[in-house]
């Protein structure tokens, strides 16, 4: 699998369809990866994400000092690692040893990508302010990357306690919307 | 279809696989219907979720004044309908009329539920400060409604310009996540 760039005014249409994500993180060269359903487009171009992790992740604490991370998506293939992700603490596991996932270089931020994952979209915190509150950071996202074989991914979406719907097939509307 | 009470606590389960979902308004006895897609799961219970509404749609200005919505979450029967809503704005046609779908009363808000819909979550506005900067609204549902016969529900999920991902099989997963 061979990753081309994808162009950033396009990002919501990854996103927008609500697939569980894999957020990966690096603080002083120790990375770490986070199971996350609770995310939302909050504008088109550049893209800015909203998503809500909560202060009893040890991603919180990285993702407040470092202020970057990398959003991954992964397909159905990756099934059981996704749940050993959202399973596990960063505290404790090296979760990419754990689970045989592979962390590659990203272009503009310390977080590495998932290799494995269909599409990896690097990301900076430009507003934190309602970290506090709601647990929700604002990302924008800075370079994107895609596997072009994936015309119509097997995203995951979680229904709750480890239920998945699994994406299914593809329909296209005449329509005026972006 | 006779619709009951869903338990607020499991709200998130309906919302976190990121369907498209239509969101009703009422302002002064006249109620209008969007389409929307950026929406999340905010915290567990009571159930918050955060949308963003455009402030170039009609919706924005009702939301702002009334702080009630419905968030009603329609199966792919409805595709045409839903993107009927997502093309045309409330300021100059009835969306119910038009695409034939019955307004039905809500227990808490004035906005109507959908009736064809599988579920409705009645919503009270309870945070606007980031509606100037983000078009971001929060909200608490108050009152959740559900056709218990659909078990794995048909929802639809945009990839932008008209292309829909359908939700396809279900899997379980051993797991701790909620």
């Amino acid at each position: 699998m061979v990753k081309k760039s994808f162009p950033l005014s396009q990002v919501y249409r990854l996103l927008e369809p609500g697939p569980v994500v894999l957020v990966t993180t690096s603080r002083k060269g120790r990375a770490n990866i986070m199971t996350m359903s609770w995310h939302m487009m909050i504008e088109f171009d550049p893209p800015l994400v909203g998503c809500v992790i909560s202060d009893r992740n040890y991603t919180f604490s990285i993702l407040k000092a470092t202020k970057e991370c990398v959003i991954n998506i992964p397909t159905v293939e990756l099934a059981a690692k996704v749940v050993g992700c959202g399973n596990t603490s960063g505290r404790s596991v090296d979760k990419f040893k754990a689970f045989r996932l592979t962390p590659t270089p990203a272009a503009r931020v310390k977080a590495p990508l998932i290799k494995e994952c269909y599409a990896n979209l690097e990301c900076k915190v430009v507003d934190a302010r309602m970290a506090a509150q709601y647990c929700l950071f604002i990302l924008e996202v800075r370079k994107a990357w895609i596997d072009p074989s994936k015309k119509d991914p097997r995203t995951m979406h979680h229904r709750g306690k480890g239920v998945f719907m699994v994406a299914g097939k593809t329909i296209q509307l005449p329509s005026k919307m972006k």
